[in-house]
């Protein structure tokens, strides 16, 4: 496999894994609701396939994001794992450069890791969003906004 | 959301999350490894995207079965979260009657549940299989083989 390491992050470069393009659209997902503006630079939209639970206190959520729209810098007190499903996205780590990922590649985010994710300016992009260990510290500690001149550094 | 309990299991039955179809056949992963004949029954392919790490615990395959295969019987110490990406499957607890599963699906496996999972006959299948807490105990311990009378009992 085609691993490699970012600080403290794993990256799984990789090919495609499921049956979609780079340039397939993601639909919004049914039931899904508007991403605070508070937390949200731009218009994306979440979805919980699985909420918090007594059962493996793992969430996941099905997170789409418009071109250009991307999370406030953020922590995860227990990390989280993103896997792309649709689209081209931006993930980027505090102090270094935006990396671009793609359909079925993985990023495992360590805990306390300064951070944010988001659509790259032309494409709708979706990713899983999975946190384990949620009972323990809670999902997300929300930091500021990302910049234009931050999320556009990658142009 | 339209959820709903199936004994200890929380299953998200909803409409499509991502740009795909239950017609579309999923690509099988560049990269993927032939799941074991010791604990499946057909053709199956695995290719993992978090690899057992120290950030989060947790580990997320994607597994793609060919139509009509499935893996054996099995627990997981920690439970699992399966997230539909691909094609309809099966999934079955032991002594309930197979559901069937389609995209954007998920379901939430707790601990020491008996089940297997699988392709429809007609379908190639893909799911992403979430293990948390993988260093506590392991991700899984298999069982018998599904006989043809109980893989062909949803017919």
């Amino acid at each position: 496999m085609d691993w490699y390491l970012c600080d403290e992050h794993l990256i799984n470069k990789k090919t495609k894994t499921m049956s979609q393009t780079d340039n397939e659209q993601a639909a919004i997902p049914e039931g899904a609701t508007q991403a605070p503006s508070e937390y949200f630079t731009g218009t994306a939209w979440i979805k919980m396939l699985v909420p918090p639970n007594d059962l493996t206190d793992c969430t996941v959520g099905d997170v789409t994001f418009e071109p250009g729209a991307r999370n406030n810098w953020h922590t995860h007190p227990n990390g989280q794992i993103l896997v792309v499903t649709a689209g081209t996205g931006y993930y980027q780590e505090q102090g270094q450069p935006i990396q671009v990922i793609q359909v079925g590649e993985a990023v495992n985010i360590a805990p306390e890791v300064v951070h944010w994710h988001g659509a790259s300016p032309d494409s709708r992009f979706t990713h899983l969003a999975i946190n384990p260990n949620v009972s323990k510290g809670g999902a997300v500690i929300w930091l500021q906004p990302v910049t234009d001149e931050e999320y556009l550094s990658k142009m």
